[in-house]
């Protein structure tokens, strides 16, 4: 019987599914259930055949909770003519989540009442995604019963900062009492990339530094030095550090009482601003990277602003973080932008060239689907593509949990 | 008749001022008033003689406000016998003040009520500031009838940052409603440090650029490209940017809106708990950087996360203006923590080397009051301390604006 693994990577109102074959490591499938809760959701569906073709499937229905979405993928995983790649469902060795936040003590777990009670205790910090992840674990036990699920928090690779990187200078009593610090997210795309990165290098993890510039819907950058990450951009949340789709990423704290004061918002009012208001979208209207281009090219100012705006950002964060780290071996992009934005890399690299730092501009325009360098051969920090892979890094980290126990 | 100008640079509960006499720029006297409304507030007054001595005065008083301390203050310049300077008022060609916010339109200014009321309309983002220096302002206009008074804002030098780095990625209609965007501070002690740094280097300021590290009570980093600001830390307020005395600096915006909701705060509470229970104070309960030595020389683990967390704070600014700027020059520390806190500029430098910033141990002992290099011979980036002067700076301003009228 081939073993399997299936992973979930659930948002807010959305989550990504993928089968893996845990010998070979291949896909077997992968699908998205979208809007769900809204008109129109939607799940499509790719099952993989080893000719290296792709079959689409595609079911619209009324998804009104993650649990409908899960029990219909259930459904199509188990059933050959749907799209199924699942026989029996003794193959599935492990389910593993991606889950928001499960604060400092966890980087990753079997799924107990007792982290399912963490999941839930941080609610008010992942008040969006922690409930979803939690209703994912909790439809996979009844769909799945009897097979193992693995909690792979979003935080987790964060965990290593040291306290002067995640402690904020606000009264430690509040701090404590309401698990207040930087946590930092985009986990597993971070550990991800930075292992990959070493591997590109052909060193270990622990020999070397490198930034992580995980560029896409959302974004943030890390710092992480022999394989552990010691500073990342995001912080208690996901709004803090670089200007993103949506978000507007650092700007004076007081702005958010100022705005309160004198617009009368409510403390909810303010968070769906910055998280949902902000960014891109509130600079030039667009909040996709692709359209802010676009309207470069036509000359739109606006655009060019965001633009501009978008690669100061991420060569601030760069910046801070060669300070922090004191020597790095590798810059890496990943993300949807970071991985296609020929570009904001270009932007965001300009002018760093004393620091040791050369972009290759014909490497840089070059797509391609692999791990790759784009520096110049004379660059002495090299810089990389690192297509993201977060579902094969929480089917590898599932997969060790429940055979080691850690 | 020798003409004088009289310089005051108020804080939020104390203000220094000084004389000096135009044509040499030579210091008459200097003073200040400390601990304002609050027990124990004391008038410190130092006459300077021509013979390079100095003598000191003291005049512990009840001063309630900024204002009965400035009567006193006016009394004691008058009086020859309490350290006086001044025979009579008509040598005073003008007044400079220090003013800590005049919005978009003003960098500095000849006083009049519509200056006054930019002043006043301003209180909301300068709120601990600008109501002390209007009141210094209508204090020296009583006191020193037909006067004039200049306003230099501390806004002013940063008036040259391109838009990518002082627009906010907000809503872009509330902020051209509120004039929400980073604006800086400290502009007076940038100017006179950046200056003052070129021609240490021997260069002209269009020559050179500059990371200014201006570390007091309160504490901000300028990026400073030929001569002109491209970048400073402190934003819409002097809140945003690094970890201070009181001050929280960068935080995740979402901290607002979270500890509003959970612990009922109202927006005031808030800008309160950030701007004057937050910073060292909050982390160590010491507010300064000599208490925090001392903690930590005493082994006070506090004290060690708040001197860790201090420096670290500074670093990754130093490392986000390297980037931005693409080359430094120079990195030049000022202010009461930058001028004398050895152990500071050491931690903030520490494990730079490799980006050719060599702090040479010795020379950072050494305490002088004159501007000089504290780098290693084979540094390629120079580090100077530079004692900052905000009142010759303003002084300087403040005859061009009531001689030239610009």
């Amino acid at each position: 019987m081939v073993k399997k693994i299936l992973v979930i990577n659930g948002g807010s109102s959305s989550f990504k599914y993928q089968v893996l074959e845990k010998e070979t490591e291949r896909r077997l499938c992968q699908g998205l259930v979208e809007k769900i809760g809204a008109e129109g959701s939607m799940l499509t569906h790719k099952r993989f055949l080893e000719n290296g073709e792709t079959e689409k499937f595609e079911y619209p229905g009324n998804y009104a909770t993650h649990a409908d979405g899960m029990a219909k993928v259930a459904e199509v995983l188990m059933t050959p003519e749907l799209g199924g790649v699942i026989n029996d469902k003794a193959e599935i060795v492990v389910i593993g989540h991606r889950v928001l936040m499960g604060g400092p003590d966890y980087q990753e777990a079997l799924v107990t009442e007792e982290v399912k009670q963490v999941i839930r205790d941080y609610i008010p910090l992942g008040p969006l995604h922690n409930p979803a992840n939690l209703t994912g674990i909790e439809a996979m036990e009844k769909l799945f019963p009897g097979v193992p699920n693995v909690a792979v928090f979003d935080t987790g690779f964060h965990a290593t900062m040291p306290d002067y990187a995640y402690t904020y200078a606000i009264p430690r009593d509040l701090a404590a009492k309401h698990h207040i610090r930087r946590y930092g997210f985009h986990g597993t795309s971070h550990r991800f990339v930075s292992k990959a990165g070493a591997a590109l290098l052909g060193k270990k993890p622990e020999e070397v530094n490198i930034i992580v510039c995980h560029l896409g819907n959302g974004s943030s950058v890390s710092a992480v030095r022999a394989g552990k990450c010691v500073d990342t951009s995001m912080g208690l949340t996901p709004l803090q550090g670089l200007v993103m789709g949506t978000r507007c990423g650092d700007i004076d704290a007081a702005v958010v009482p100022f705005l309160m004061k004198t617009e009368g918002f409510t403390p909810d009012e303010m968070d769906t601003l910055m998280n949902k208001k902000s960014g891109f979208l509130a600079l030039c209207g667009h909040s996709d990277s692709r359209d802010i281009e676009a309207g470069r090219n036509a000359g739109d100012a606006a655009c060019e602003l965001t633009f501009k705006m978008q690669c100061y950002s991420v060569k601030k964060y760069i910046g801070a973080y060669m300070a922090a780290l004191g020597h790095v071996d590798l810059i890496a992009f990943a993300g949807g932008i970071g991985e296609n934005a020929v570009s904001v890399r270009a932007g965001i690299l300009e002018g760093l060239e004393e620091f040791g730092i050369e972009l290759d501009p014909e490497l840089n325009k070059v797509r391609r689907g692999d791990h790759h360098f784009i520096n110049k051969a004379s660059s002495r920090v090299k810089i990389a593509v690192i297509p993201t892979d977060e579902e094969l890094e929480i089917s590898r980290i599932s997969v060790r949990i429940v055979e080691e126990g850690k």
